[in-house]
C-alpha cells in the first residue's frame, strides 16, 4: 500500500501476469506471476488478489486497466473483440468487469478480430496502441513476435488488418517435445545457422516439412552442433513466418515490437531481406498503451 | 512355447514393439507392447524377454529378426545405416546382436541413410523390402506415412533416394498440446475439410504458418466444428508434406504403405492431385520383408 498509488496496469498473458503500480511520477512497484487463474471471474479475481492485493488501499476503488486473456471467453469477463478496421486507441471500448472486492475498479481492453481471413488478438492491440501513442504518424506494419506472432497493418491511426503465425509455440513444441529435442542445446545462438535457416525457409517455403527433419538427420550423420541445430530450427520457423507474411513486409515500413532478444532476431532476419526494421520493447509498449488509456479516462472525467 | 516355432519377427518402433511367432505354416502367435526399453543391450533384452520369453524353447537358439529402433545408437546394438543407393534387400547386411539368453539368435536389419540432403530411416527399409518382394518390377515412389513419413524412390531393386517429413509428430503435438487443441475433436473425420486443408497447403505452401492459426480463429469467430478443425489440421499438414515431396510424386507411380486409415488419407490427397496411388498395409509389409530375409538366411544355409 502506497499513498502515491494512482492506478495499476496489468498485462494478462496466457502464461504470465505482469502488474505495475503507478503514481503521478511513474512506476511505484512491479509484480509478476505465472497465470494459473481458474476460468471465470472468481478464479481471475483470486489470481489478481494474490498478485496485487497488498497494493490496494481500503475504503477506495483503485483503477486497474488490464489487457490480454483476462478478457477472453473463459477469462474474468468477456470483452468482445473490436473488428478491424479499428482505431488503434481502444480507450472508448473498455469493458468494466464485476469485482467482489470493492477496492477494485477493473477495466478490460478488448482484443481485435478480423472476419476474413479469420484472426484474433488479445494484448497485442495494447502494444500497438502504445507504439502509435509514441509514433502518431506511423504508417506501415507492426510485427509483434511471440508465442503467436502478429503482423498488423497500421495506417492513419487504424489497424487495417492482421495475421497470426504460431511460430513461438511451434518452436517450443519442436525444441522440447519432438524428436528434434535430441539435437538441441537448451540455449545459445549460432547467428550463421539462424540466417541459413531463414534463407532456406524463405527461398523454398514448400520444403519446410522436410527441412525440419534434416536437423535430426544432420545431427546423426554429420554431427550438427546442438547450438547450430537450435538456431537452424529458429531460423526455419521465423523464415516460414516471413514467407507467409511477405505481403506485409515487402517494401513496407516495419516496426518490431517484442522482447529484446526475439525482436533482434526478427530484425536480423528482415535485415537479410533488405528491410531495415525499427525495434521497440514489448513490455514498454504495453505500459505505454495502458498509460495512454489511463490518460484518456482522466481527461474524460475532467 | 510351441513346437512348430521356426522364427520370430520383430518390428521395434520408437513407441511400440510388435512380435510375431512363425512356423512352417505361418503365424502361430502375436504380441505387442509399448516400447519402454532402457538404452543399451541389457535394457532391450529385458524388454524383449517380457514380450516373447514365453515363446522360446529351452536348449536351442531361436532365430529372431528385428528391424527398427532396436538397431539405433542407443538400441540393443548399433546396426550402421546402409547408404543409398542401396539394394532393397537388406539380408546380407544383417547385424548379429549379443544376447545373454542362449535361447536368442538375434539379427538386426540396418536402416538406410542419405548423405545429402541428410536423411535416415530405420524400419521403413523393411517395409520397402516386403513391398518389393511382392512387386519385384516396381519402379516408382513408395510413400510410408507415419510419425516421420518417408518417401523413397525405388528403381531396379534399389532405393535411390528418400526424404522425411515430421507430419505425424507435428499433428500429434499440434492437436493435443498447442492452442489448437481447444478447437479439436479427439477423433472423427470431415472429408471435405480434409481435402480443403490439403488444397490450401498445396496451392499456397508458403502460407502454412498463418493457416494453422486460422483453425483457432475460425473456431472462435465462425464456430468451425471440432471435427472439421481436426480434419483441416490433418489436411494442412499432409498438404504441406505433399508440397515438399512434389518432385517425388509428380508424374510418378506411387504406392502408399501404412496403416489403413492414414494410407487411405494419403491416397485420397494424392488422388485429388491426379495421382492414383496403390495402397499396401504397413504391418503386412514389415512381416513380408522380415519373411523374405528369413527365406534368404535359410537358402544361404542350405
Amino acid at each position: 500500500m502506497d499513498e502515491r498509488l494512482d492506478w495499476i496496469a496489468v498485462d494478462w498473458g496466457s502464461t504470465r501476469i505482469r502488474a505495475v503500480a503507478l503514481g503521478p511520477e511513474g512506476v511505484i512497484a512491479t509484480a509478476e506471476a505465472a497465470n494459473t487463474a481458474h476460468p471465470g471471474a472468481a478464479g481471475h479475481e483470486a489470481a489478481l488478489a494474490d498478485l496485487i492485493g497488498g497494493w490496494l488501499a481500503p475504503g477506495r476503488a483503485t483503477l486497474v486497466i488490464a489487457c490480454g486473456m483476462v478478457g477472453a471467453r473463459h477469462g474474468w469477463t468477456e470483452a468482445k473483440y473490436r473488428a478491424v478496421p479499428a482505431g488503434t486507441d481502444p480507450a472508448e471500448a473498455l469493458v468494466r468487469a464485476p469485482a467482489a472486492d470493492p477496492r477494485l475498479d477493473l477495466r478490460i481492453v478488448p482484443g481485435l478480430s478480423q472476419d476474413r481471413p479469420a484472426d484474433v488478438m488479445r494484448g497485442e492491440e495494447t502494444q500497438i496502441a502504445g507504439f502509435i501513442a509514441g509514433n502518431p504518424d506511423f504508417d506501415g506494419v507492426i510485427c509483434l513476435p511471440g508465442t503467436h506472432s502478429k503482423w498488423a497493418r497500421v495506417s492513419a491511426g487504424e489497424v487495417v488488418g492482421f495475421r497470426t503465425a504460431m511460430t513461438g509455440e511451434l518452436f517450443a513444441l519442436l525444441s522440447t517435445q519432438s524428436v528434434l529435442r535430441h539435437e538441441m542445446a537448451p540455449e545459445g545462438e549460432d547467428p550463421e545457422a539462424f540466417l541459413d535457416g531463414v534463407s532456406r525457409a524463405l527461398s523454398r517455403p514448400e520444403r519446410l516439412a522436410t527441412e525440419l527433419f534434416s536437423i535430426r538427420a544432420e545431427g546423426l550423420l554429420h554431427g550438427l552442433a546442438p547450438r547450430a541445430a537450435r538456431s537452424r530450427l529458429s531460423g526455419l520457423l521465423i523464415g516460414a513466418e516471413l514467407a507467409a507474411m511477405r505481403p506485409f513486409w515487402l517494401g513496407q515500413r516495419v516496426a518490431v515490437v517484442g522482447a529484446p532478444g526475439v525482436a533482434a532476431a526478427y530484425a536480423q532476419a528482415l535485415g537479410a531481406q533488405g528491410v531495415a526494421a525499427e525495434c521497440a520493447e514489448g513490455a514498454d509498449m504495453v505500459l505505454a498503451g495502458l498509460a495512454m488509456i489511463r490518460a484518456r479516462i482522466r481527461s474524460a472525467r475532467a
